[in-house]
Parts: structure tokens; sequence; C-alpha cells
């Protein structure tokens, strides 16, 4: 595996590779690897030539220093679970190299950034747009890899792709969970053991109101408010949202007649957790029960 | 001469010539070809193997809708031309084939247009750059041409390739100009015999700025005010902006230890229209006199 910490020869690198033709496929991170990014890897493994993985913490996207500052870095660990799973290049750039000069120009993301996430977190996913398009020109990929759990960002990718004709292909990979339904995320690794506990609230909840929803329930408040009241009282906890939305463009759903998207954030203690799930009326989409994640 | 007017055909003409190791130029214009356009053209015939015109008037970067309806669409003769000129590809798409729903992702274009054109025309240049970020997507081309005319466009496109990675190369062709000086220009067709008559008022009120820096004045606002002074009064002009601003940055400068930018926009009529001369100190750049263009 090549481990590659500027852009010239990243490019030289991956340039190499599709002259010979090989279809490149390519999964940016954060670092901080877990069994999720595990699974997008192996992902882009069985269909690529050529796997790429970017390890950056994006300074752009984070709305508070002190979440940049206490994310966790494990880059050690990183490039061995890329070797391990058959990576060919590990793209770990510096701050400088990825932003030697304040951007004059970067990507505004509007309507489907207005709800959920993008509404408590102004500038998160304009500064996620930002890199992955930055990265997008960098490695020049064929095939790109996200997870589901971060539903929003994959629907922002999806439109940026969309909106910009970026020659790459989307590809979504499922959520990886604990047993107790907890979505892995980096972020984990800062719960202590009483807020690790708690956590799965934010799961079970969405799966109370995929349990309504399967039911036949086509008003979204009832839907939202049996969610909501399955999270237990707690001073560690913080419920920040619960929404049902609609896929692609993440509105809010007026109706259910169709699959929609439950997606919450949950403050445990100081940590700030997301998650969603695809609810499918009934006569839908997948079997009602056992139900899909 | 192949004419396409949709997307994805344009992509397989045009990985068809990478295929086969051609050198992509690309030309983005939005029509009404003159022989300035000729000149961008015929530098990305002699330097690349495919050239690619796209002709599309965008309607992001009009921020007065009647500038947008009445600004000239002469289709068939730009066709004409681009074949003459040797054109590999006319890409002509309509407003709906680039502009399927209204985008979610924009670019949004910072300090760079916080003066000249960027402060006057609100969203301008966040119009143009989302397009030729999209052409630049859709093209996939190793060089792009852009004229100097438009001083302020190619700082931000310089910019956005800077700060987005892009993978092509930006060239800077010379501003082609009327034997009284006035800036070949699109607009310049709307002009009446007597409006035509006034229009140079622009490049001499340049000219007057070049002189002064050459001069050896290094403070900018007596050069600004003789250029300024230089614009007959006449009820049919209106001087919109007159600066001298850093070539980069598009900042203005506060003294003149190196070559700056003296650029306007000068109202004849209803036309808008804008011109820029570089000017420099005596003992930098190009000899003072016969002055550079």
């Amino acid at each position: 595996m090549d481990v590659i910490d500027a852009v010239a020869p990243l490019r030289d690198r991956v340039a190499a590779a599709r002259r010979a033709s090989r279809r490149v496929g390519f999964v940016p991170t954060m670092g901080a690897l877990h069994l999720g990014h595990a699974r997008l890897i192996e992902r882009a493994r069985r269909e690529c030539d050529c796997v790429v993985v970017s390890i950056f913490v994006n300074p752009l996207q984070f709305d508070r220093p002190e979440d940049l500052r206490h994310y966790p870095r494990t880059l050690p660990a990183d490039f061995e679970m890329c070797a391990r799973l058959g990576v060919d290049v590990a793209f770990a750039p510096g701050t400088a190299e990825m932003y030697p000069a304040d951007p004059s120009c970067t990507i505004q993301v509007g309507r489907v950034a207005s709800h959920l996430c993008g509404r408590h977190r102004p500038g998160h996913f304009a500064g996620v747009a930002t890199v992955v398009m930055k990265l997008f020109q960098i490695v020049q990929p064929d095939r790109a890899y996200f997870g589901e759990k971060d539903a929003q960002q994959l629907a922002v990718i999806r439109h940026l792709v969309r909106d910009f004709n970026v020659p790459v292909q989307v590809e979504a990979v499922a959520t990886v969970r604990e047993p107790d339904g907890l979505a892995l995320s980096s972020r984990n690794q800062r719960l202590n053991a009483e807020e690790r506990r708690l956590a799965p609230a934010l799961y079970r909840a969405l799966c109370e109101a995929r349990r309504s929803v399967a039911e036949g329930t086509t008003d979204p408040e009832p839907v939202r408010r049996a969610a909501v009241a399955a999270v237990p009282r707690h001073e560690g906890l913080r419920l920040e949202y619960l929404e049902l939305v609609e896929p692609d463009t993440m509105q809010p759903v007026e109706s259910i007649d169709g699959p929609v998207l439950a997606a919450g954030a949950l403050w445990v203690g100081s940590t700030r957790l997301i998650d969603n799930l695809t609810c499918d009326p009934p006569g839908t989409g997948a079997p009602a029960g056992p139900v899909r994640e």
C-alpha cells in the first residue's frame, strides 16, 4: 500500500492506474476507522481495481472548534486497517496541503441542507461538499463510497454530483450496528461506560418510527411523537431533532405514502450521535417484518 | 464538426478523443461569437488535438432579467465560425439540459468577487463559477481558454481551479480591440451609431491610468481620478466603477509598487461595457512605451 500525503504524487499514482484502464474506487474518510468504514472499503475492493482511501479531518465542516479538537485521530491504526483490507493508496494530506490559503470558492448547499443536521450545524454541509468536491477533483475516481449512517451527507453528495455533472458514481453502503443497535461511529469512542449504555436510545426511537409507519400510520406527526416518546428521560440524554423526511430532498414529509427516512440526532453527555432508518409503509418497499435496515 | 446538445453524447465524444491520447482544449462561450472568441479558439486549435467550444447563455449569471432577454443569440453564425476555425465539437445545450432542476449545490465566490463587477452584479460570479465548474466536469478538458477582457472572471476561474484542485490548465488570451480601442464584446452589437462613437471612452480612461502609472505615480487615488476625469461628460455615458486592483486577488491596491489592473465598467446608453488594462510602474514588467495591452 502506498501512503501519500500530497496532491501531486497522489495524482500521478492514480493516473498510472487509470492509464492501465483500471477502475478507481474512492472512500473518503476522516480517519478513526471502524467496521463501518471497513464495509465501504471492502465494497470498493470488490468493485474496483484501484482503491484509494483518503484520511483527512476537514476543518471546514466543523461548526464547533471543540468538536474538531476532540475528533479522534488514530492514523497508525487507520493505515494498518487499510493495508489489511487491500487498499492500494492511503491519501492522508495535512491541512496546509488541502487548504494552502483560505479558499475564495466554496460549495453552497441549498434546500437539501435546510433540515436535520443542516439546520443544527450551520456551514457543516458546505464544508463537507467543498472538501468532497476537492477530493473528487484530486482523485478523479470512477466510484465513490459513502455510508448510509450519514444519510443527509449522502443526499448532499448525490445532489453535488448531479448538479455539477461530476463524472463519478456514488455508491451507498448500509449502516453497520453494534448488537444493541448503536450505529458505528468514530464518535462512539468518546462515550464512557454509562453513556455507551444509554446511546442505543436513538436507534430504538427510530425503530419505533419504523414500526408505526409499517403499521400504516400516514400522518407523520404521531409517528414522530411516538419515536420521541421512546427516548428515555435521562439527564445524560438530549434529543436534538427527530424528523421524517423525503429521502432524496431531505424535506419533511406532510403525509407518508412511500418510503420515508426517520433521522435523528441525540446528545449523549457531550457527544452528539446521529442515526437514521428507512421506514416503509405497508405494501411498499421491503416486507414490513423482519424490518430492513 | 460535431454539433452536440446533450451531456451524455458530448461525454462519449470527448472520451473517445481522450482514449486516443488527444489533448482536449475547451473554450466556454455564451455565443454571439466575435473575433475575440476566434482568438481563443485559434489558440486552442494550435495547442490541442481536440477542440470543444460550448455555446450556452447561462441564466444563472445574469443579475438583470432584461439583460438575459436581450443578450444577442446568433447560433447559426456561431456554428459557422466554429466550423471555419476547425473546432471538433460545438456543444450547445439548452437550459433544461444544463439545469434539469433548480440546483441544490452552487459555487459561492468570496473575496475575489468583492469589488468591480462582483460588487455591482450580485450573484454574477457565483453563476459564472457554477456553470464553468459544471462545464469542466462535463468536458473534462486538459486546457481551458478565457479572454483577458473579462479579467475578474478570469481571476475567479483561476481561484476556482486552484481552490478545488480542478485538473485543468487555465489559459488567458489577450483582449482584441477595434482600431479606436474599443474591446470586442458581444454586447457591442447593441450599440447604435452614436453610442458606438462614445464607447471607446472607457478604453481611453484606462489608458490614462496606465500612462499615469507608467510615469511613476504610486498613490492609486490620483491615478484613478485622472482616469475618471478622462471620461467625457455626456448624458449617454455613466461610469459604474473604475478601480485599480491587485491582478490575482482583485482587491484595491493601497500603493502601486508592481503591476496593477485598471478595470472599469461604463454604461453607454442602456448597454454596460467592461474593460481593463494592466498598468506597469516604471522599471517593472513590459517597457512603458509603446505600452503593452
